[in-house]
């Protein structure tokens, strides 16, 4: 069925109630007119609407089904599995962590390329050909995979006729982690980075401009004055040299030890110095964190805000499928398809829930809603309403007469008290101090059992006076977390003692997981304290988007692994504690004699082999002794080697934590600033009006209004009295996904009637190229 | 005459122009029935408003006088020469720099107490008795001078009779910079840290909760390891010690060497580590950032609305004071009032300024202005009006043949050209790589004289083309810098070359400063690209600001320099290059022997005078080797030393730094995005309108909106071309004031008819208790 069929249908038959239409598709099951293809559709609009996925499909059933199953999370989650496989084959491939042939990596490598392949043409099947090939995402796919045969290609015939050979296409590797369909934040990441990048570039020229000119000012000043380092080395008499010692000065690595021979020698040389580090490490870092952060909030504010009214688009195109005429309101969507609707879009929501999200948006009770009402759909399904189903504790039911008992009763109260609380976090404060005393004494660890004895007592206490399933609904964290924890450190202290007392052997892994599991257990103190608890829900808030920039951070990780491996691996190797190589003072290279390196021990960081890469680069993000890490791989390779590090430096330290920071700054601000949507006070005063709301005592003055803060109190909200048996509160604040975020973050610009009309659209936006909006019906 | 009288005056009088008042004023020189007395009030409140000074002063005509004496810029100079001063004795005291008999520095410290007193004394003449012991900073510098008397007393008894005595009061030195009336400020940085701390506090107590469980896992993971460090020590076996080494780990300063031995041993060990990192060097640091930014921008955001309300009032005061009725408009105030005000508030105005000022006022020409026109004056008056006189170059009156002439035409005009400043961009890099060079070949060293003549030479072509007052103008901050930079490296040049010849004499000191003076000369070529001018331009906008954290830092400094001081001088000793005592490898304390802080050779870095513990305490705050400066210091006192360098870092690093940062990044998004307001398009209306503009050529896109950056392009306007004799334009984004800045930031959020009537103002508050109003005539 063409675009303009679809047109025709939605525009003249369906004001008409027209019923039976099939036209060539399956009108099995209709409602209101509307054939089950009519729902699909609707409600893969509706979806996309929610999760923000800007896919332009075909609006062929056939499509639509690929479509559904191309978006099914299982064939997502195998495309990641593939992903993480093939980036994990680095652990594998020489030079490798755990060794397999050249063979077994090839074979999981080609698995792995013929997924993506695969998945590529699945894609292609559902979208318009001429829109796949102008979409760069989807070339860029493609060129990996080619570019990765061709140097799997290369590579074996080089080793197999035995010449040097790179793997060269490993650093393309992580692109298809941008480049997936699914990797939309990263991908808004990357272009809010690119965007920022001229504006970064010129600070970073005015910058260097000034490192020179100071180093410049070095020279004149020290170069002649004789002055030696600490360790004898000529001091500042190397141009080059002060360029780089001055640069490393700003990542503050090597104060005040640059500092110290012209310090030593006059009091008025430290003047030199203290201007610099004031220019270059605070004005021009701060004048950096501004550049990114300014750029990052104006290019991502831009894109959220084309996010939007694409959301609107497809909650418009997906009335344009449903709506009917009724009497003289114009087009209105039924309640029946409004609930077909959201049966598909999220088969899992209560029907309870379902008419509270109606009500919410046919407010007058009409029976039907209009677009504006109707376009609300997705927001309102992305807003986490938990349902509390109020329910008599099982015991009740089984054993009435003993659990209403008085002194049942009696333990109830007990539970529900807050000497209960203040106790146990007393227990835990003395676990604690038993924990940091010394666990060979046999006291203590006797007394170790007394503790798990103690917790495992309260959470059975806790199972008995609190309805179980309430007590474990999806919300409540701090109860799995104890539960967890707390279990486990009884499995792994059993297994322990079992193990001692069995053969007097003792797993050094699981007593320490057992000590680990025993401080854990320490963190339930801090959700005591209601601020710390409003400070950590805050934290878990934005748990998502340092999601992102974990995946960002790997990304660049990656690819820095894999260029440092091929530049660096088997220079310097490490020698464990037992060995008694005399190479072991200079990390198997005579290179590193008597070098810093040497003497700080660093020879485990190296690049042998993709995990120390890592922690290695970890440890050059992290920048502390940066200079010393660095000079190690240029003594053993070339002064040259320090182009890489400086550039790691300078794309990870001065682009990438900037924008990190950039992104906790503003999403700290947003959950101070931003108050509750317009729809969410709507869905408030909603379950308020319908008496069905959970009494919630809002913590107010706290680090950020605590809305959720309660959520784990709902196991103590007494379940007994007479309530309705189903409740609603909104886990308001929680939004489930990293663009929900943004967009709350810059929802105050946006006008909530502004439906995005063609007018001001512009498709030319590359931001958008993927969504734009042939059939879109201006009712 | 009371505040009653006052009112009765503004009331009724006024408006019946009854002239000749006398009401016991001076009345010798009245202008439509307002005396000089009269004047004299508006002027001070139309000056207090446009400083935004909050001084509750008597409306008596003595006051005024005494009050416009305390506000003189004089006094107000010398009350900071005595205040540094003061500050500077800690280099005389012991111990000291430059050591003084106690005499001598207890005559300064009394000369200065005693000027501190005759200015209070001054202050409480000023204002009423009852308010100036409600004003806490009064109180405050009671109390300093008070305790430092007593201080005084009681060591130079203590000394005469040859016990151990402190010099405490010397801590509560800087806050007279604090206290003083004109340290606003600095009050107001203050004030927000202060009402920051309560959320700082509680996230830092997580944060230390967090430092303290991570401390207890690894003392039971790595604790029983048998593990050593680097220098053979035991690892991570004292509870104290882990938390304070993991306590450094989150300054980063111990990065990776804390975690080497546990890496060395496993690499499972660095997930602890990464984890670690992660949390509380990067996700707690940010979360700092983030709640110091928000709470500073909240209350900041609050004071500037007061300060803004309060200057609103004051105007309205004013114009209380000057209106008089004139046919059915309300009170208007007339032009010749207007006039003589300006006149009384800005004596130095020129008298186009003041009409150009005049006729944005009353636009439509009337002779009279109302309130609201009225009020606008104080943000007029802060407006930067540059007046342009367009005068003939002076050579064309002396020699007008020689001048007019065509081979004087050509060279104007070269030197117009755009690469006439393209060659000299080309010298300047030459030079730079001249300057690179050994300066001991006598080429090389000659060259310099050719570049200092280029220099020269172009100097003098620009003094020959542009009118030579308007190439040294107030505003042309580059071709002054230039000027400056050539003539005295001219200046240094010879002398260091007649030393040189004449007795083979070469002085460093001179030679130093001709090279930085040589250095200082290549930062010209910056100014010739347009962007980086922008940059520049931005940073030198927020310098004032950068002033008030100067402030800030150097109280703490003082404050932490004077305990360290006391704490630890003379515990670690410096031995210069030159010196063969055997305790110079020890620092001259035995207790170093073998310390990492002796290795490093760190003994210059002590508290033994106040020069040396300020550029100490500038080391702790950049951070790095933080623990290595510590521990030297802990290991010759005791291990509490540490309590003083953690508070140090807290304050310093943690609060301070990043207020610091969050005011650049505010500054800079004032800059991004503030647009002109009102007032100033009003402005450049009216200068248009008049035809009187200079044409600007705006430089669109680049990092600010570069309205400045034409400033030093005004020389090469072509002046010799028929125009206006008097030309103005805005130097809009560069306000004078800090508080000019802070206002703009958050003007947009202020009504501009909003007059700050009573009932919305709160006189509790206490950032505005030095301003109510009670005689604030509404009209």
């Amino acid at each position: 069925m063409s675009d303009s069929d679809k047109k025709d249908i939605t525009q003249e038959e369906a004001p008409e109630n027209a019923k039976g239409i099939t036209n060539g598709r399956n009108a099995s099951e209709t409602l209101n007119g509307k054939t089950k293809d009519d729902f699909d559709l609707a409600a893969v609009y509706v979806s996309d609407a929610q999760y923000n996925r800007n896919i332009f499909f075909d609006t062929t059933p056939e499509a639509i089904r690929l479509y559904l199953l191309y978006n099914h999370w299982v064939l997502r989650i195998v495309v990641y599995a593939f992903i993480i496989a093939d980036l994990a084959l680095a652990i594998f491939e020489d030079p490798a962590v755990i060794p397999l042939p050249i063979w077994a990596t090839t074979l999981i490598e080609l698995v792995c390329l013929a997924v993506f392949t695969v998945r590529l043409v699945h894609y292609a099947k559902v979208i318009p050909r001429e829109r796949f090939w102008k979409d760069p995402k989807n070339i860029c796919i493609i060129v990996i995979i080619l570019l990765s045969l061709v140097d799997m290609l290369i590579y074996g015939s080089l080793k197999a006729t035995g010449y040097f050979a790179v793997r060269w296409s490993r650093v393309l590797r992580p692109l298809l982690l941008v480049n997936v369909t699914e990797g939309r934040q990263l991908r808004r990441a990357f272009r809010s980075i690119r965007n920022a990048l001229p504006q970064i570039l010129y600070v970073f020229l005015l910058f260097m401009f000034s490192v020179l000119m100071f180093s410049l000012m070095a020279l004149k000043l020290f170069g002649k004055k004789g002055l030696t380092t600490n360790d004898g080395g000529a001091y500042f008499n190397d141009y080059l040299e002060i360029v780089f010692d001055l640069y490393v000065l700003v990542t503050t690595a090597n104060s005040p030890d640059v500092m110290m021979p012209a310090y030593n020698s006059s009091v008025f040389f430290a003047v030199f110095f203290i201007i610099y580090i004031l220019i270059n490490t605070y004005i021009f870092m701060s004048v950096f964190l501004a550049v990114v952060y300014n750029n990052y909030k104006k290019y991502l504010k831009e894109e959220v805000r084309q996010l939007v009214r694409a959301k609107r688009h497809k909650m418009v195109r997906a009335f344009g499928v449903l709506q009917e005429r009724k009497g003289e309101e114009g087009p209105v969507v039924t309640q029946a398809s409004w609930n077909q609707l959201v049966r598909l879009v999220q088969p899992d929501i209560s029907n309870a829930h379902r008419e509270l999200l109606w009500s919410v948006s046919d407010d007058s009770n009409k029976g039907c809603i209009g677009k504006v009402a109707f376009v609300q759909l997705a927001d309102l399904l992305n807003m986490q309403v938990i349902v509390v189903k109020s329910r008599p504790h099982p015991l009740q039911m089984w054993l009435p007469s003993l659990y209403l008992s008085s002194p049942s009763r009696l333990i109830c109260r007990m539970v529900r008290h807050r000497l209960f609380v203040y106790a146990f976090d007393l227990i835990i404060l003395v676990n604690a101090v038993f924990i940091g005393l010394d666990e060979e004494n046999p006291l203590i660890a006797n007394a170790e059992w007394a503790f798990l004895a103690l917790y495992l007592l309260e959470i059975l206490l806790k199972l008995y006076t609190f309805e179980p399933r309430a007590f474990f609904s999806k919300h409540e964290f701090w109860n799995w977390f104890d539960t967890v924890i707390v279990i486990s450190a009884l499995i792994a202290t059993i297994i322990n003692s079992v193990l001692k007392s069995s053969g007097g052997y003792t797993s050094r892994q699981i007593l320490d997981i057992v000590f680990i599991l025993r401080v854990l257990r320490l963190i339930r103190v801090v959700d005591s304290i209601k601020r710390f608890r409003a400070i950590i829900n805050t934290l878990i808030k934005i748990g998502p988007t340092i999601l992102t920039f974990g995946q960002l951070i790997v990304v660049v990780y990656y690819i820095f692994a894999m260029i440092g491996m091929e530049l660096f691996k088997g220079k310097i190797r490490f020698f464990d504690a037992e060995s008694t190589d005399p190479e072991k003072a200079f990390c198997g290279n005579p290179l590193l004699k008597n070098s810093l390196f040497a003497k700080h021990n660093y020879c485990k960081n190296n690049f042998n082999n993709v995990v120390s890469s890592f922690i290695l680069l970890l440890e050059l993000t992290v920048v502390n002794q940066w200079h010393v890490l660095s000079s190690g791989f240029t003594a053993v390779t070339h002064v040259s080697a320090r182009i890489f590090f400086v550039l790691f430096h300078i794309v990870v330290v001065i682009i990438i934590i900037n924008i990190f920071i950039a992104f906790v700054l503003e999403a700290f601000f947003v959950e101070y600033t931003v108050d509750k949507s317009n729809l969410q006070s709507c869905l408030e005063k909603k379950i308020e009006e319908l008496e069905l709301g959970v009494k919630q005592d809002h913590l107010v003055g706290n680090l950020v209004d605590a809305m959720e803060t309660d959520d784990n109190d709902m196991g103590t909200s007494e379940s007994t009295k007479a309530k309705p048996a189903l409740m609603f509160k909104i886990a308001s604040k929680r939004y489930k996904t990293v663009d929900g975020l943004l967009q709350r973050m810059f929802e105050a610009d946006l006008d909530p009637e502004d439906f995005a009309e063609d007018e001001d659209f512009d498709p030319n936006n590359p931001s958008n190229v993927t969504f734009p909006n042939p059939n879109f019906d201006s009712v």
